[in-house]
C-alpha cells in the first residue's frame, strides 16, 4: 500500500487504487467522448477505475449527464468543491482532492497529452502519474453503435458523390479547364456543394479533397481554384456523422476528359495495390506489412519514390491507411516501428498512392472493417476512374 | 545566465532565452492558429521570442507553411531531426533539443494545456518552465483582419435567421405545435435548415440553440422535437466563418402565436437588461460590473436567482457575456475574480437571460467590437421579440 501524502493529508492509510484519467471536452478530446458517450462544450474530468466509469459534471450538465452520459457514475462537480465564493481557484484543488479521496484513487494514468497544469499540481501534491501512449486501447475495436455510425457518414457521402460527377459530366471543356452554367468549375465550388450536401445529411466536412493537375500530386493541397481538363482529380472524401461523431473516409478519381497515358498507368498501379491491400486486410497481420506489399507492387511497376533536386517528395510517400473511428487518422496506424496486428473490430482504410508533377496524383480509398476472417468495405461506389467525355 | 544541463550538453555558456511554447494543431489549439495563421491538421512545435515568431513544418507541410504561415522563421523538422530510421522516437528528442540549442532557448512560458508528456521530457532535460493562463493576452486585441472574419459570419448568420422566421411565418398551430409542410416543425428541422444555408455562405455551426417552451428554460439545452406554439423560442446562433476560423454569436427571440402575460415581462425584463449592458460597453468598464448592472435591473424587475427544490438553477445564472474570436468563449470573460476591464480592440458578447420553468426562457445576445470610446454592435437584426400569428 502506498503512502498519499500532501494532497491526502489524513489518508495515509486509506486504500489506493490506480485510474485511468482524462480532463478534457468532447468537441477536444475524442477519449472522454468514447469513453462517456456524453457531448460536452466544457471540459471535464473522467476516470476508469478497472472499469468503472466516474465523470464529474457541473451544476448545468448534472441533470443531462445523469440522464446521457454512459457512465456508472455521474459526481456533481459542487458536491466535490469549497462553495467559499472568496477562495479564487480552490475549486478545481479541492474538487481534485475529495474526488480522488472518495474513491480512494492515488495513482493516474495518463496519455501524455494529459494538461501539463494539473499534471504539475497532482503530483506536487503528491499523486503518482503513469503515462501511456494511448490511454483506451480498446478504442480501437468497434461496436454495432460505432459501426452504424460509420455507415451513416459513408451512406450519406455515396449519395453526394454522384452529384459532382453529374456536374462535371454536364460541363464542357473549353481552354483545358470545365465550363458549367456560365463559369469554369473550381475546386472550391465542387466541395461547396459536396460539403453543403453532407450537412442536409447531418455530417460535417472540413478540407474535403478535391484537387486536379499538379495540386492533386500533393497529398496535402486541398485544392484551389478551375479544374483542369483531362488531368486526374482526385476527390478524398471524409464526412464525420453529426450523430455519434464518427468519420468515414473514401478517396475516387475522375477526370474531364481522357488523361494522358501516364497518368493512366499511374492510376492503374494504384488501383492494383489498393486491390493487393484490401486482400491483406484480415486479423493477425500487420498493417505495415500492408503497406509494404502495396509499396513493392508500384516499384515493379516502375514507379520510383523519392525527392526531387528541391527536396519535394515523389512517388508512394505517405503510409497505406489508418484507423478510423472518433478521429479520422486514429490507432491502428500502418508505422514501421509500432505494434501494428490487425484485430476483428478495427476499422482502417486502405489508400494507396502515387505523386509526380507534371503527371498528377492518384490515390484511391476504402475504409474497412476488419472481422474475424476478412474484412468488410464500407465503400460500395465502383472505384474504376471515371473519365468523363 | 542560467546553466542548461543535460539536454544541451555542451552548451553551458550559450547565451539563453525565454520563448512563449506551444506545441499543438490549428484545429484544436487556436493559439498555434492565431500566432501563425497557418491551419494544419497535425500537430507542430511553435515558439515566441520576444516576438519574433518561430515555427517547425514537417517535411509535408514544409512548402505551404514557408508560402503562408505569418511568421518569422519556418524551421524544418526533418534539418532538426536524428534521420537514423532504427531510432524509434529519437526524432522528437532530436527536435526539441536541436531547436532550443538553435535559438539558445532555455525557459518555456506555456499554458496549463500544454501536453504533460512533453513538459515532463524536457523539465526533465533541464529546461526550466513558466505557467502562464493566457499565453497570447494579445489575442483579445482584434485587428481587422479578425473583425472582417467575424463580420462575414454574423452577415451570413443575419442572412439565414429570416428564413426561418419566415418557416414559423408560414406555418400554422395545430394541437398547441407548429405545423409546416405537411409535418411539424422541429428544433432539429429549423437547425438542419440553420446549419446547411450556413455552410453555403462558408460557415460552419454546430449546436446551433433553437429551443421553445421548457427546453428555453435551460440554457444548455439546445432544443429537440416538435416547437411549441405561444411560447418562447430561443435561437441562439453561432457560425464559426471558414475563411479564417472567427466566430460571431447572436441570439434572438421568436414565438409562434401570442406568449403569456409572464413570458412577455420576462422578455422585456431581459431586453432592457441588454440595452443597460451595451450602454455600459466602452474601454475602461469592469466586464463584471456589466453583469452586475444586468443583473440588478432584472432583480428591480421582480425576476429572482436561485435554486428549486430539485436543485435546479432559476433566473439569471449564467454570465453577461465572454469574448469572441478564434474561440466562440475566450478572453475577456465577465467573472468575478479575474481582471475584466475592457480594452479598445475587445470584442465580447452581452448575453442576459432569464430562465423558469412552467414559463420558459428568454435571450437577447449581441457581439459588439470595443472601439476607443464606446462599442459597434455587429448585429444589424432588430431584437424585438417577433411575435407571429
Amino acid at each position: 500500500m502506498r503512502l498519499i501524502h500532501s494532497l491526502f493529508k489524513n489518508k495515509e492509510d486509506a486504500f489506493v487504487a490506480k485510474a485511468r484519467f482524462v480532463v478534457g471536452s468532447s468537441i477536444k478530446n475524442e477519449d472522454i467522448l468514447w469513453a462517456t458517450k456524453f457531448f460536452a462544450p466544457d471540459s471535464f474530468p473522467f476516470m476508469d477505475i478497472e472499469g468503472k466509469k466516474i465523470m464529474v459534471a457541473n451544476a448545468l450538465e448534472y441533470g443531462r449527464a445523469k440522464k446521457e452520459a454512459k457512465v456508472d457514475e455521474v459526481v456533481s462537480a459542487e458536491e466535490l468543491t469549497e462553495q467559499d465564493e472568496n477562495l479564487p481557484d480552490s475549486e478545481k484543488k479541492g474538487l481534485y482532492r475529495r474526488l480522488f479521496e472518495k474513491y480512494g484513487v492515488d495513482t493516474l494514468i495518463v496519455q501524455p497529452d494529459f494538461p501539463a497544469g494539473i499534471y504539475k499540481f497532482l503530483s506536487e501534491n503528491g499523486i503518482i502519474f503513469e503515462f501511456k501512449t494511448q490511454l483506451f486501447p480498446e478504442r480501437e475495436i468497434k461496436d454495432a453503435y460505432e459501426i452504424a455510425d460509420i455507415a451513416h457518414a459513408q451512406r450519406a457521402m455515396e449519395e453526394v458523390f454522384p452529384m459532382l460527377v453529374k456536374i462535371l459530366a454536364d460541363a464542357d471543356i473549353h481552354d483545358g479547364k470545365v465550363w458549367y452554367d456560365g463559369g469554369y468549375v473550381t475546386s472550391e465550388m465542387l466541395r461547396l456543394v459536396f460539403d453543403t450536401e453532407l450537412m442536409q445529411r447531418d455530417c460535417v466536412c472540413e478540407a474535403t479533397i478535391i484537387a486536379s493537375g499538379d495540386q492533386a500530386a500533393d497529398p496535402h493541397s486541398i485544392g484551389t481554384g478551375p479544374i483542369l481538363a483531362n488531368t486526374l482529380i482526385v476527390f478524398d472524401m471524409f464526412p464525420r456523422s453529426r450523430k455519434k461523431w464518427y468519420w468515414s473516409d473514401m478517396t475516387r478519381m475522375v477526370s474531364k476528359g481522357k488523361v494522358s497515358p501516364e497518368a493512366r498507368k499511374l492510376y492503374e498501379a494504384v488501383y492494383e495495390a489498393q486491390l493487393i491491400g484490401i486482400d491483406m486486410v484480415e486479423p493477425g497481420v500487420n498493417f505495415h506489412d500492408i503497406h509494404k506489399s502495396a509499396a513493392k507492387h508500384l516499384e515493379t511497376r516502375g514507379f520510383k519514390t523519392g525527392r526531387d533536386e528541391n527536396g519535394d517528395p515523389f512517388g508512394f510517400f505517405h503510409s497505406i491507411g489508418h484507423g478510423v473511428g472518433l478521429e479520422i487518422h486514429e490507432m491502428p496506424f500502418a508505422r514501421k516501428n509500432q505494434s501494428n496486428i490487425l484485430k476483428p473490430g478495427n476499422v482502417i482504410t486502405i489508400e494507396p498512392g502515387l505523386y509526380y508533377k507534371g503527371i498528377g496524383g492518384a490515390r484511391i480509398e476504402d475504409t474497412l472493417f476488419v472481422t474475424d476472417n476478412g474484412n468488410i468495405n464500407f465503400a460500395k461506389t465502383p472505384k474504376e476512374l471515371i473519365e468523363l467525355p
